[in-house]
């Protein structure tokens, strides 16, 4: 069946790819047809791009088909993953670190065109969320003493459950020990009966909520070994994830390499509120580099110690979550994933982003926002919008302070991977800091109009009480002044009706008796004229190496090259992504075009677009194949001292330009101004040339 | 006599700013003239220009004599640090790190301002180095197993010599003691011998080479003790500066937070050569976070704990350091402070560094371009080029192995403080991976044809050597193989002559005899077809946060509000730098020109040009003095439905443009396409409103 849909997708693609053809034609005889009218030509041309764009995602359907749900699911997976991972090793985009060492595990460098692309997203994010939206952008240290990490959590919470091998002292996660072996019974164990069965699958199912105990139960009970050795397992014990350094020469001051860099921002909001004229809500960002000390890092570049977070924190009033640009993404449509589909059994479906936050499913229109905003950023570098979906967190997987959390997944080879997260933290992380730093990290509304407010009003006669506990009194005054709102009226209700009551004293450890005249009671009603309270925080928080990895992914394809005798690697990467925008061949070593390479090249470089030259003497068909496969969208070759050839990457159309309009041309389509559609039929001559053929 | 020199700075910056005032107003009388030719205007605003580049000069030297050579030296650098750091902190340029928690010592956030400065240095240095030089951009982790900080040498020496409060164990810097105290007896003590005084001077010039024990002599000889409990202090011991960690929960893998991003480069040298075809030279650039757990930081932004670096490794051969492009940078002339001039005690001078390179001051022209580079790199930044020197290092602070040495010096209120180094650092860190590693890290030159070589060939005769030496054999071969060119030649003239020789072991410790049949040695000729060798390596070095630093100094002046009664704060960032490029104001609170603003917002916005909208109803002149102190380059006064005023901020002088051409003419300030004055004098009417006058 796999392979019947397959076929049909061929077919699809054939078809929509002939049209696009035919389409290519018309508009050239259009062209070159006189007295026809410029709207006319306009109008093939704009159906032509419709054309190119339904080839495109019946291409990228087919490639899904064959890579993940093909005849042979799995396997296709891992041939289309190690194609991709040896293009990008071989072509340094990423090279695991300190090779000549043989490595640490979960540690990559990006070489040149990796440095680039990932260059090339940051700025991207910059535009688009800093810029776009007026964001606070700060830059923290890596350092971070251990107070901030203490006041978060992090140093109590953020581990993970090890076990070790009881003879080699190999580490191991727990839960990934039994995931192994659980998907290892459930994919190969052929004599499986159906109950075991069950319960493996309940085990997947659960394995993230499953204590220490209840694991180490596990492990002891299906005899699971260290997997290298077969040696015996420890028990497993929480390891944490942050790597530990010391502050200062005196070894008294214990620090981390911060595990997110959303701390930076929190310790610094009561200066960014000021900076925003008091005023909420507003935004701050931060890029850089944030550290996990993985147990055993797997997954190539998407489980790693060290990683760049482009980070979020919109602070708002959480009384009004609205957002004044909803408007502007609310008629988006895309997969999204809500719980409810989820605990179902369901699939994730299309859904309306305006819908979702009316009926409820999205939290707010602040949370929904972003979630559209994401959705544009991601699909904008390229990832593919059918491989993309918004999974919301179930109730087990959330913080039990989060309001609501939605994953923006990407599906790859690997499965689907969570490459941003979008959660409504409300008031958790701006409190915590202001209990551990006595620091009050509040925002104030100041009333129009005083507001009268009816407040609880407790004073304890330490006169009273003194006489009474004597040494205790302290501890008695504290307990009665922290009593909430239902308990004092209860009290107060009990010594006008009995004169006297039982009150439990937590720091005595007792119950004393507490008397009319030793406490009043009141509530008073007063004028206010400010409102002051914690800001609710939404954090979209952005793992960029996973959405690059992803990107990779997603743009990779291979087509047969002109002798069909092997296939060429192809990054089909947007121009803002691409790590070089333009490649420079003289067709034939030769000093006039060479010369005419090195005006191209000063021109190039005068409007800021990197390019390569490649001046070996290898042919016009490999230059163009090396230069496909790191993803370069135009490649010009110098065959003239006047003008020159353009050829554009997926199409391999090409148009010839004179000399010095070469680098105003792709500028344009470099920084988006124009599609290359728009200057091949609107604008230039196309051409095929006698080296074009020899592809 | 200072204060003599200051009043004369002071008049010649008068007579200058009135000479740039009448040229403006010939200028404009000349435009509202009808019948001008456009050439005589063009003549005009370039007489125009060149005054105010001299009135802008004047203005810098006054401000040079004011703040570092007037009457009270210290007093007045230390009142303009002061009124420099005190508008950085208040308007969040940066911000102590982890303030609420009463901060760390030496780690510092940018700001939202900070943060924007520090993305446009680096966005031009990116287009400044990478992009113009075709440089190999790499980006490695922080996080670095010990291995490879062993084979750079950082493991053993990259400390300080520490000391401790014998009584708290509180730390000091051992040099910063001596220092600190042979500085206050020169400045304070006025009973002084001559020759005391004499042996402070000298003290504090060798400070640098002195060791341990040397160090420990003198604070016991001048009695120093703990500044802040006059408790005794231990003897001074070496403190590893980097941040020492654990990679993988085993704890049995050291690793450092990386102290420089270079190493990251010279282990994958062998790819990246690879990547670029196998060709010399080469650059590699990387931009990252390093660190250096510094004992005791001081001098704010200027020693911290984490910062920034932009590293530049340029890989050449040893045999031809000429740079092609050299002749780009050879007309250069500026400040260079020569080894010769700092040991006779003159000062730095102006060199042409054509001349500074073929005299042999500067070691070679690849170093040479570097600098010229450098010196470009900077000043176009805002760097005052008469407050920056190239000081070559002396031949006691340059490692042994380097070739030659210059660090890029800027003054400011701290004194002259190396930003950039720039060292020939020759083929060391190559080889001592290669060495560590076993990795050869070489390159290959073939020749065009063969080339006929002699060669020493040691070939031990392992029988005979066998039958005399028995056990001892394999070290006495080992040591035959490793003799010089020099020793195997005088062997084997002993060995012809007298047939037979004494010949040192190390490994075995004694001498044996060695006979002539023991051994054969000969020059043979060969055909070799290339040479392999190991690179130099030329490393430009950038400390980005000093950079910065200096540069909000050298950016800073103050001038009286039009009240006169208070002084306005003013950073003159060029365009390229400021942090944010224009802002918006409404002149008065009104729905019209509220819409304006908006316009104008968006039309900002997707120019990617970064601005801020002022819609508090204070007076238009404390919101031009709100811009004017975070160094906004272009102010926007809304004033009509139809044309806004655009003021800039460092002449004050204001132009009307139409609503749609905003957004053009701010990016083509903004830029670098056209300077103020040309769109200002060329272009647009200049404009005097209501408004500007109130300011």
């Amino acid at each position: 069946m796999a392979a019947a849909s397959e076929d049909s997708l061929r077919r699809a693609l054939a078809e929509k790819q002939a049209a696009a053809d035919a389409q290519a034609d018309a508009v050239r005889v259009l062209k070159s047809t006189p007295g026809v009218a410029p709207a006319e030509v306009d109008a093939a041309v704009e159906a032509l791009k419709a054309l190119k764009t339904e080839a495109g995602s019946a291409a990228r359907r087919l490639q899904v088909a064959v890579t993940s749900n093909g005849g042979d699911g799995v396997g296709s997976r891992e041939a289309f993953r190690q194609a991709v991972v040896n293009t990008l090793e071989r072509r340094l985009f990423y090279i695991p670190s300190f090779k000549i060492y043989r490595g640490v595990a979960g540690l990559y460098d990006y070489g040149p065109p990796g440095c680039a692309v990932k260059s090339n997203v940051l700025a991207f994010w910059r535009q688009h969320f800093v810029l776009e939206e007026n964001m606070l952008e700060v830059d923290c240290p890596c350092v971070t003493p251990e107070v901030v990490l203490k006041a978060s959590g992090h140093v109590d919470k953020f581990t993970d459950l090890m076990v070790k091998d009881e003879k080699t002292g190999m580490c191991y996660r727990a839960d990934h020990l039994l995931k192994d072996f659980c998907k290892e019974k459930l994919e190969k164990d052929l004599m499986l009966s159906p109950e075991k069965a069950a319960e493996f699958k309940h085990v997947l199912a659960v394995l993230d909520d499953l204590s220490a105990e209840e694991l180490g139960g596990k492990l002891k009970e299906y005899g699971i070994t260290a997997p290298d050795t077969k040696n015996p397992l420890s028990d497993p014990y929480p390891f944490n994830l942050m790597f530990q350094t010391s502050i200062g020469p005196s070894g008294l001051s214990p620090g981390y390499m911060r595990p997110e860099t959303a701390q930076g921002i929190f310790v610094n909001f009561k200066d960014l509120y000021y900076y925003n004229g008091n005023k909420l809500p507003f935004a701050a960002a931060q890029i850089g580099q944030a550290f996990r000390n993985e147990i055993s890092p797997r997954q190539g570049l998407l489980r790693v110690r060290e990683f760049t977070l482009a980070e979020i924190e919109h602070f708002v009033d959480p009384e009004d979550k609205s957002h004044p640009k909803f408007a502007d993404v609310a008629n988006l449509e895309f997969l999204m994933f809500p719980r409810e589909q989820q605990l179902e059994g369901e699939s994730a479906k299309s859904m309306n982003l305006g819908e979702a936050v009316s009926m409820g499913t999205v939290n707010n229109a602040t949370l929904g926002y972003f979630i559209g905003r994401v959705y544009l950023f991601l699909t904008h570098l390229g990832i593919d919008k059918d491989r993309l979906r918004f999974r919301q967190h179930l109730p087990n997987e959330m913080a039990h302070y989060a309001a609501d959390c939605w994953d923006a997944e990407i599906e790859c080879s690997y499965g689907w991977i969570e490459c941003v997260g979008i959660a409504d933290r409300s008031a958790y992380d701006l409190r915590a800091h202001s209990d551990k730093s006595g620091v009050p990290l509040v925002a104030h509304e100041k009333f129009a109009e005083p507001r009268e407010v009816e407040k609880l009003v407790i004073v304890p006669s330490k006169k009273e009480l003194g006489l009474s506990f004597k040494a205790s009194q302290k501890m008695v005054v504290e307990a009665l002044e922290a009593m909430s709102e239902k308990e004092a009226l209860e009290m107060k209700a009990t010594l006008e009706s009995k004169g006297e009551v039982d009150f439990h004293v937590c720091t005595l450890g007792k119950d004393v008796v507490i008397k009319k005249n030793m406490v009043s009671i009141n509530i008073e009603r007063k004028k206010e004229h400010q409102r002051v309270f914690t800001p609710s925080v939404i954090e979209p928080s952005f793992g960029i190496g996973r959405i690059i990895y992803c990107l990779f992914e997603h743009s990779f394809y291979t087509r047969p090259s002109k002798a069909e005798d092997e296939q060429l690697n192809v990054f089909r990467f947007p121009p803002l992504v691409a790590p070089i925008k333009c490649t420079v061949f003289p067709l034939i070593k030769n000093q006039e075009f060479d010369n005419v390479a090195k005006i191209i090249d000063r021109s190039l470089t005068a409007a800021g677009i990197s390019h390569i030259i490649d001046i070996t003497g290898t042919s016009i068909g490999k230059r163009y194949a090396r230069t496909d496969e790191i993803g370069v969208p135009l490649a010009i070759t110098v065959d003239s001292t006047t003008s020159v050839t353009i050829r554009e990457r997926d199409s391999k159309e090409q148009i010839r330009v004179e000399i010095d309009k070469v680098a105003s041309v792709v500028k344009e389509i470099t920084d988006g101004q124009s599609t290359w559609d728009d200057i091949m039929f609107r604008r230039y001559p196309s051409h095929t040339s006698a080296q074009a053929d020899k592809e």
